[in-house]
């Protein structure tokens, strides 16, 4: 079915202490997007640049989430590290309570939480681990939606406990013919009007092109765009500017 | 005028990965005691160690407390750095939303703040700093109690800004003529009697011997004795003794 | 073939700050080894413990070893993290490096390397990153020894490559009937005489045991007793006095 | 009396896992330099870092030094730590052996050691501290250069002990009328042709005028533009310029 409007999310706050991710163009990335995951100190994002981060947000009135990841600054969380169920779960209620906290000190709430790199991929795999995230997410905050994809034991988990989730489409990722996203480390420069294009195809027709070369159909409720992906500015101005060209509304009234 | 009660705090879950500080019996300590400062991943404290803290004060009834230290763990907090106003305030936010989420998990209030070691050290003699964090934590959570020293620049920030206090005594240090702790790095092995008669001395007399040998009146609420001195529990058990021996009750209704 | 002397090898230096791993009892094990791994930062191990470490083993005539880990103090080592091969192998470098300063500082050759924990495990099973490996131990000193079971990628490598090696007997661990030993992330207390037999009957007979039940021939020229597993201090003390008992003599001179 | 070559010195490899510090022009400033700062870990620089930055420094014939700091990635190596002598002295050791393995790796001479940012300032300030730094250095590597400012209790210790310095300019920094620097946490964009008229004048006329707007006389042997001062790459072409113009050879023949 054809979309009328479309949440568009970003990572944010990715940088510690001097550094900064990607072109270091938060700024620039923010009015442009509907929901923001702010990442929460362990593959990036330090207390200070949270801060400036909600702040930022709340500016914009762009939704924030907890953006967890594996405690692994020099890999950028996108390492899996072979952690026991418990460590990992331990992990992300710490980083969404430090997220929290700065969204009571801004008076905004937490709109959602998305785990990030390859702690997104190890919960998109593992049922037991989804579930135990689930039952976390729910006795911390049961109003948060979970970020996740369609196919993946983090959105079944969801859907059987009843809490709320958002289904992501990659604007920057490729998808295979089983609908999982080709995960990389690394990620070169993209063509911004073939993403556009491809986040377009996505949100009329639901649809996306696999690697393969066949058409898939798939669900979703946001389209992310990484931040720390080269020339992701226009990436995300390209995306827009095709979106809004075709009268879809970047927002982030989810369902 | 003589306490007819008293809290007993001690700082809980000061370990990290497969260490833990002083002697390790935590287990042991918890059921004595009726506040606990919780390490919070900053000087001590990772989220799993956290996480069973949390669920063992609840255990005992024993009410809980973000313990939010430098960022330093190879110095235990131990250590100043000379690091700006705003990234102090937000290292404290990011840990006491930790912490808050932890308590939510484990469904149970949190009672109070106290920062640690230096970072306490810190706060105590700096004016601007204190009424920054003060205006933090009634952001954060206006419900929270602050654990300060009575003559601290923290007690006469939160005394303005109207947020509830708890002042401490020191079971385990030494006061100077000032009212003030004499700060060390290093505590050895002390005498259990002696920690014990200190304490009910300051309970039933309002009073402390002075490293220069005099009488000093002293107010506060609680009672701190820390479990990373060697032998604490042998402190603790000797002050409990010795405060049942003057029915003077450990918990933790203060005021 | 019956041995007349062994070298015994442990991880000394296993503490951060103001932890210690195991019982704290580096300064009783260090005069009844022979060998110092010495962990080096990244699963445990902080400067000024390296220090005092390397100081102590020069007192007793211990020969020391870099221990590099996984960048992982909060898992003390014990998780695989999934690196890349080029990562790992500048994280031992500086590792090496790091504790060859101490050496020089304190006038001593270093004489081996030992990977620790998950990484050890790693380079067992991975032809491609220990020989990677021994290229750069033989780049960086081509004078070490490098410790390894004999059944490993880690051994065939630096056999290929000309590089000396030490094969370890695990003395506090199970063998299975493929000769590798039973990885685990925790350690439970082992009985003393029960480790000291296995010990000297790998010595003495050049077989242990396996969990199969099954008696597998081993060759070695160090055993290895581990100072974090609980009580580690009283397995060394049984395993030297039956060695004594047989006239093995525990020293490092290796082959 | 007017220089025929001066020492051209910057950090490099300020990075950390995906970061980059500045600009992140290390390749295009490497070429222009003849003396490179190597982060070693603990203010910047990891190990992958530090190899692709010592084989870049290789590669251009630029001279390696180590560049320790506090143990502070957040900040960057700008806060002071109040760390004991001890502490500070075990923390350089690790960070120059550290160097020093992948000095060895690239069949390289280790330099020079220069320390960063605020522990540059504490030793210039410490008469205690540098001397013992110089003795730990010459106990490591007696042939290592000091890098350090004329007026400071680094190159005082040096000098009494014997071992070799190479005194700065900086090109980027204002000076006093005491001839210290002006120490800041944060450098704004600098004009390039003032930076490059500044260091000319320096090593023409061996003068600068300070904030205080007078002339000050000043030794040095080279001359320090940091690299992540924004906009560096332009400030060294102009510097490098300036000197062709005045047949002053960029080299790092000391002395």
């Amino acid at each position: 079915m054809r979309k009328t409007h479309i949440d568009l999310n970003s990572d944010m706050g990715e940088g510690f202490g001097i550094w900064r991710a990607g072109d270091g163009v938060d700024n620039d990335i923010m009015p442009l997007i509907s929901s923001a995951n702010i990442a929460t100190g362990f593959h990036a994002g330090d207390p200070s640049i949270m801060n400036h981060t909600v702040g930022l947000a709340k500016q914009h009135s762009v939704g924030i989430g907890a953006h967890p990841g594996y405690r692994d600054l020099v890999g950028f969380g996108r390492r899996a590290i072979n952690a026991g169920h418990s460590e990992l779960i331990n992990d992300m209620v710490y980083q969404m309570g430090a997220l929290a906290a700065f969204a009571r000190l801004h008076d905004m709430p937490v709109q959602h939480v998305k785990p990030h790199g390859a702690l997104y991929m190890t919960l998109a795999a593992d049922e037991d681990l989804s579930a135990r995230f689930v039952d976390a997410v729910q006795a911390v905050n049961p109003d948060l939606y979970l970020f996740c994809m369609d196919i993946s034991a983090t959105y079944r988990a969801a859907a059987r406990a009843g809490l709320r989730t958002v289904r992501e489409f990659y604007g920057d990722r490729h998808y295979d013919n089983s609908g999982s996203i080709v995960f990389t480390r690394q990620i070169g420069a993209l063509d911004a009007q073939a993403v556009a294009e491809k986040v377009l195809e996505a949100c009329v027709n639901g649809r996306v092109k696999t690697v393969e070369g066949q058409w898939l159909d798939i669900e979703f409720e946001s389209v992310c765009i990484h931040s720390d992906t080269p020339g992701a500015l226009a990436l995300i101005e390209a995306t827009r500017t095709a979106l809004a060209g075709e009268n879809v509304q970047v927002c982030n009234r989810f369902g």
